[in-house]
């Protein structure tokens, strides 16, 4: 993996400016387009030019894992529903394929710690496979130093490989029963925030569940103490297999000038990690949707990143980022195709 | 025209009913679709079918018409621009456009009162013509009473002969320099608010400006008077042709029971009007999204709408509603083929 710490180089000034100098010089009243002409100068800066290509290759990749802490009363769900869901995804009929045809998103699923030997599905599903099931992490680690290490450069691997098939926009998403608990800790440790104000329901927890889900989470923080100043440790102490990987992968997407569209809490915690392995990596990301976990929005503003949607969605997969993919091509398009006022008669 | 105050039926209680069933029956947890579940159950008692059918025909109509205020302070942009922004529609060139080639939208523009001849132009734009410029509102009636009957009747047409064309959702959108004028009035001049409450500042406006354009809507509801009482008399007073067209627009796609998806403040001001001529029309009105003119939002609350997008646009030309056409078709798709419970392993 990339040495931790190698600072990102961000998009564009230069096409910044040009794209700003444009959007100022369309048909239209001055700020009419809102946040879509201010997204069309960011994927503009990204691009490198101006005015950005259409977004047209847009690549997906689901990291599955299971959780410790989902034997202990985090979720509603039990971890069965994991390799189900991976099953899901493989059949095409997940709310994220759904939504990917209707966009003609690629959707990857890889089983990056999968309690379950996921038996029948196609060997590239599990070919980055680092364990079953990551620590229950208010009690333990949630993986080695070397598994954490293995973790992130396979979420690495992974992009640079989805990069080659021509990716022009990246989406990462997440599937495992568990996994909005190990989110929640890696923002709360992160930015020094107690486990009251990260913590939120996952797929719907009730009132005692959510108070039990809190006093995890505070257990991992008290657990991981002073290790989590540093980035690797965190996901050591804290993460996950999936997790880390995400966290390879954005970073990997940003040090090679990729945008990424965020999903909801766990894709937005491996965006929080991906900035601390490769400092200034959120200039590469855009966040797709607002979920209902409240660690989310939390993240999303320390990172100054604002979502396209707010539909209240929390289905993980990356479907709330998928759900957003037109809005960016739109971005892109608007800026390219809409008059100049020098056009007008 | 249709008699006003003739009620629209309902959408489907029955497929309402069992849409909701299928929601809780796909494979997510429940509530995880957020908004787009909600939209989902709509469309299919809209639809009377469950689960309901891929929303692929989608077809828009923007109502083009100048007004008498724009001679008096009310817009940053001269009238000069509307029938220049006509050329730009027919040529594929504006904003509603791009986005309508993006997402398979067909767009139709019409020439109800643009106070120019359009010479030039194909003769099916200007075939609903009604006047050159609607009257200035604070001062005279926008239209005679056979203008608005006339604008209505047309608005009534064309939804007709939209949905023979194969719509399975429409919507509405406006081209007109002092627009948001007449729009802020007749929603005011519905819910009995005072121009202070609905006043936007529209393509770009300043202080002054802005309290000019108050004022004038003010004496607008004032001259207006007790006549606001009839919705007939609201368009002939405090409309305009093109505003008129679009809430027979409206009404007649609710009667044909076709749901139409609304852009800013000119088409929700269409909508109230549309509710009011028939009543119950709101049930078959999705709010695309939320524009900055104070006067949609409000309006939209009264309505019982929330919109699905909130990306600070105020571009009109029904851009708004385009833009969230995928999302409506991603509702309708999620709840057709996402996987059942039943059907995991």
């Amino acid at each position: 993996m990339t040495t931790p710490g190698t600072p990102v180089a961000p998009p564009s000034v230069t096409a910044r400016d040009a794209a700003a100098a444009r959007l100022g010089q369309l048909a239209t009243p001055p700020g009419a387009l809102g946040r879509l002409g201010d997204l069309a100068v960011r994927l503009a800066a990204m691009q490198g030019q101006v005015p950005p290509a259409p977004v047209e290759c847009v690549r997906a990749v689901i990291f599955a894992g299971d959780h410790g802490v989902s034997d202990h009363g985090v979720s509603a769900f039990p971890k069965a529903i994991t390799p189900a869901m991976v099953r899901t995804f493989l059949a095409g009929r997940a709310g994220v394929s759904v939504l990917a045809r209707q966009h003609d998103v690629a959707v990857r699923v890889l089983d990056l710690g999968v309690d379950d030997d996921l038996e029948g599905v196609p060997a590239d599903v599990t070919a980055f496979k680092v364990r079953r099931g990551s620590g229950a992490i208010h009690l333990e680690d949630a993986l080695t130093c070397d598994e954490a290490l293995r973790a992130v450069a396979a979420g690495e691997a992974v992009a640079a490989e989805e990069i080659a098939a021509g990716a022009q926009l990246l989406v990462s998403g997440d599937m495992g029963i568990g996994n909005t608990t190990p989110a929640a800790a890696l923002i709360a440790a992160s930015f020094g925030l107690p486990a009251s104000e990260v913590t939120g329901r996952g797929t719907g927890i009730d009132e005692s569940g959510l108070a039990h889900k809190t006093a995890v989470v505070q257990q991992a923080l008290d657990r991981a103490g002073d290790r989590t100043s540093d980035a690797l440790e965190t996901l050591t102490a804290l993460g996950s297999a999936d997790l880390a990987a995400s966290a390879g992968f954005l970073a990997a997407a940003a040090r090679s000038g990729v945008p990424v569209l965020l999903d909801g809490v766990i894709s937005v915690a491996a965006a929080v990690m991906a900035d601390r392995l490769a400092p200034g990596a959120s200039a590469w990301f855009v966040a797709g949707h607002r979920s209902t976990e409240p660690a989310q929005s939390l993240a999303l503003d320390k990172l100054g990143l604002e979502p396209l949607l707010d539909l209240g969605m929390r289905l993980g997969e990356g479907s709330g980022a998928v759900a957003a993919v037109p809005v960016v091509r739109s971005a892109a398009l608007l800026l390219a195709e809409v008059a100049l006022l020098s056009d007008l008669g």
